[in-house]
């Protein structure tokens, strides 16, 4: 008898009749011989009507309370699925965030799991309840309620899996998996079988929009399998775990793109020492997120610092770096470009293979695609593009590894 | 420095508008220089919205999950009301039934309040917040949530000003507090400034539907003295509290009416002993409050009794009541009569005084109105009228007790 924990978001839960259809899957599950834990979101829709609700009340609302007022879509929904699962017949037991024993600490709306005591969750599997948990929440130390932030969810299923030992964890969502390329810019893009923990982290943190790093991250860390898979259709998924020797026989894995990227360039630095951590704190004070860092010297001996970012950050990046120019250099300077991409190439087997960065530069040359700034990882390579040519740039080094076939 | 507790019902933090009215209070209260716990409802309209949610997935919802989707209403609203004291300036903390120490027991959606543990609430006023509690909810010793049911908010309240010792708890709601008659009936009708518990409850059940009669016992219990006011003005409201001497200066403190009443009579009662068991086992196992009782015995030797309810429990009474028919006797026999009223006098000075019940009669035929079974206890008396006399009936023994002016 397996233990699986399937985890279903927002819009999976978004009307009575899809709480319906949830249910039943999760009976199908149950009635397969399997323990079931489901691990859900607000239906969609609820979360913002609720932060609506609080911008009514006053503009920056404390996030404490802002915490205990999301954390009711939660609730709300697992009482209505267990409400569902009943009326099919079955036991069910919903648990809010404390009552399945997560145990966060960290900053309220963006609360971290400590660790899960999921004794009673166990205990209701023994008695044979489909048990459904809310996603997204938990109870800090000083009993307060933690939500988790964005992606919150998944990060729930995925340390609930690891808490009660799951053999598996299924991650449903509205698409059938991870896709060697976005299926809307390459056609025959096809979806990925497996994936090694790695290359889902890198393939999250270059722009695919499945699943946050930070949940691969919490899955790596504790050996949680996982599956990305769509609540819509039976479709196999992608199945996401530790690497293993097969998986190099694939060089490339997938293609990621990102779009809305900047850059920003400081330039004319000539303060000694330490101007990258200089740089690098003030941006981190400001809370932006750096992507890609290049830093090299130019011909006239000063010390130039490139970094992308998204684009909504730019201004930010700019109003926090103009303060430190005067100590970079009497001449440095700031320069920005928007209207950029990012498209990235991962796979485990570039480790073993070389010349990967050829085939990836030949076919967007090849093309007559520029390519900007490069950034490359272990299992990774990316290049900033013009916005305007990241499709094509995609197509073609899709093509250029063979992602449409069988073969890498 | 006083402590006070403040309850507000569902309307009266309805709106964004009328949360903040709310804070303004707390905070003035705070201000006055006490200490200020606030106890409130749902935003009214929430707690029917997901009654209704929750038919949509199933016509009978399993209880416990229900208790778990009603329960969100009122931690929307702490939420909200936090936001709002914070928006002003002030220092708020909001608290689930469980994270203010509610442990209940009995059945889901109409738990009961077993103890308070308010070592948080406590600690949270200690640093100077205005502490904001669900009502209506707490926890069970399994750890699931629990409704109190009806009325629950205030029991709540009560039950939150015991454990923390209040020396006040304020039970605020639409009206200025408890009238000597219905002023839509009585227009000359006064607000009644103090009141006895058992004077309270006595109106509680014989019709003022200002406060569940639980909740005045919880208060009677514990010694909690409470007033009921409006939340919309400032007028003094209507204090409750232990009875004293001073009380018995007034025979008769309210008069109190209650329509929709019907009687159920069942006579031919030949059986030898223990019917009147019998029958009201059968209506109490068909979940029937029976107010009013008369037994006597008719001129044939047979017995028989009546019975008033609320006319919505009619139908369900004869049912309950026609199966044991021929066990009461061969001739015994049902018989109904619906559109009556019922008409109470209430106060605690009747314990010494003659003459009440004649008082009553006299101004009631004196007006010309026909009585019908009559009830009493140590500091009420009630009869039966037809429902087209009940205004006047309250008029007549409103003026017979020269209710309208400050002698009794």
């Amino acid at each position: 008898m397996a233990l699986i924990v399937q985890k279903y978001g927002g819009s999976s839960v978004g009307t009575i009749d899809r709480i319906r259809n949830v249910a039943r899957r999760l009976i199908e599950t149950q009635q397969a011989g399997n323990r079931v834990v489901a691990v859900i979101s607000a239906m969609s829709g609820v979360t913002d009507k609720l932060i609506a609700l609080a911008h009514e009340v006053m503009d920056n609302p404390p996030e404490a309370e802002l915490d205990v007022l999301l954390a009711t879509g939660e609730q709300q929904s697992i009482a209505l699925l267990c409400m569902a699962i009943t009326d099919m017949g079955y036991k069910a037991r919903s648990f809010t965030g404390q009552q399945a024993g997560v145990c966060t600490y960290g900053s309220h709306t963006r609360g971290r799991i400590a660790h899960i005591e999921p004794d009673q969750v166990i205990s209701a599997l023994d008695e044979g309840c489909i048990v459904v948990c809310a996603g997204f929440q938990g109870v800090a130390e000083n009993g307060r309620i933690h939500t988790l932030g964005r992606g919150g969810s998944d990060l729930s299923a995925i340390a609930m899996a690891a808490a009660v030992k799951a053999d598996l964890c299924q991650i449903f969502t509205d698409v059938d998996g991870v896709y060697t390329c976005d299926p809307r810019v390459v056609k025959n893009a096809r979806k990925i079988p497996v994936l090694s923990y790695e290359e889902m982290l890198e393939m999250a943190s270059s722009g695919s929009k499945v699943m946050q790093a930070r949940s691969v991250e919490f899955a790596k860390k504790f050996g949680v399998v996982f599956e990305v898979r769509n609540s819509m259709n039976n479709n196999p998924g992608t199945i996401v775990q530790e690497e293993n020797p097969e998986m190099e026989s694939l060089v490339v894995r997938g293609v990621s793109i990102e779009r809305n990227q900047s850059r920003v360039t400081v330039s004319g630095i000539t303060a000694p020492v330490a101007y990258t951590a200089m740089i690098l704190t003030a941006l981190a004070e400001a809370e932006i997120n750096v992507d890609m860092i290049v830093a090299n010297t130019a011909h006239d001996g000063m010390a130039r610092q490139s970094f992308t970012m998204n684009m909504n950050d730019l201004g930010a990046a700019q109003a926090a770096l103009k303060p430190i120019l005067p100590q970079l250099g009497p001449k440095a300077r700031l320069d920005t470009e928007s209207g950029l991409a990012k498209l990235s190439v991962v796979g485990v087997g570039m480790r073993s293979n070389v010349g990967v960065a050829a085939t990836v530069f030949r076919a967007l040359a090849e093309a007559g695609i520029a390519t900007g700034m490069i950034a490359t990882s272990e299992i990774r390579i990316s290049t900033t593009v013009e916005a305007g040519d990241i499709e094509q740039a995609a197509r073609v080094v899709h093509a250029a590894f063979h992602l449409d076939s069988n073969e890498g």
